[in-house]
């Protein structure tokens, strides 16, 4: 048990808009990670929504004028950084790591915990991202089987929930 | 933060015969208790399948004689006891308690978590109890999405899975 704790890990915590996260991730530095001295390192990663593309599901499709693309985009990249900030705040004595993927945020959470071999996923129990009402649960579901290692779903308590 | 690891956390591992469990609650053990210095209460718990009673479903029903009633009673007795064995032999230095219930493992993990006020329940993603085949994978989904805290499912590595 003392080779786990001195190990230093790596724990990925999906961050959004939403104050779920938020929530996940102090609950992950009060009770995850302070324990460990700070020898973990901190992965944040933010998903940003995908570009709209041409559909291949009914071959109806769509497009965006590249102005509105553009707005798009830096709203997009405006609201990652803003989240990041938010969540870099919350992380004291505790080294951190940020990333922003573009993607399905349940795919993004999954390939980046495979491809830096983390030992531990944290994301809140709804989300994540502006499509969040589409996937709404779906993400928690979806990592907790598909990621190859420990995942760790936060709800937030009912009694804080309802000022979200 | 400081206040969190001081507080003396109840932690909830639903446990069963099947390996990932015993792996959940080593890496619970490993990467959650440890680091706690034991101020951490484990509470580990075995849910028993019902017992096979009329079902209501399509007016259908089945008894089975007292003799065979017992001896499956008996059985499901010494499976949970040695499972409990088996689970508080990996639990040293620990503040261990033991809770075996009688029903659907979903129910029953997510009633007990709520019924004791845990502040984290830690399970594989498969299971549970002889009834698993059943339910594979749902038990872990069911109370990532009913439990009222936070839910850490634990995954057996594919290199050791497969001894499983």
């Amino acid at each position: 048990m003392a080779v786990c704790v001195a190990k230093e890990r790596k724990i990925l915590v999906a961050v959004d808009e939403g104050q779920e996260s938020m929530y996940a991730l102090s609950w992950c530095l009060n009770n995850i990670l302070v324990s460990h001295n700070s020898k973990d390192t901190l992965i944040l990663l933010y998903a940003k929504p995908p570009r709209p593309v041409y559909t291949g599901i009914d071959g109806t499709g769509y497009m965006f004028s590249p102005d509105i693309m553009a707005t798009m985009d830096r709203y997009t990249n405006e609201l990652a950084e803003s989240v990041m900030e938010k969540a870099k705040r919350l992380c004291k004595e505790v080294k951190v790591e940020t990333r922003v993927e573009c993607g399905d945020p349940r795919d993004v959470i999954c390939q980046v915990a495979e491809k830096l071999g983390v030992d531990m996923v944290v994301l809140g129990s709804h989300g994540y991202g502006l499509i969040k009402r589409a996937f709404l649960g779906s993400v928690s579901n979806h990592c907790a089987q598909k990621a190859n290692c420990p995942v760790l779903i936060v709800k937030r308590p009912k009694s804080i929930a309802h000022d979200k």
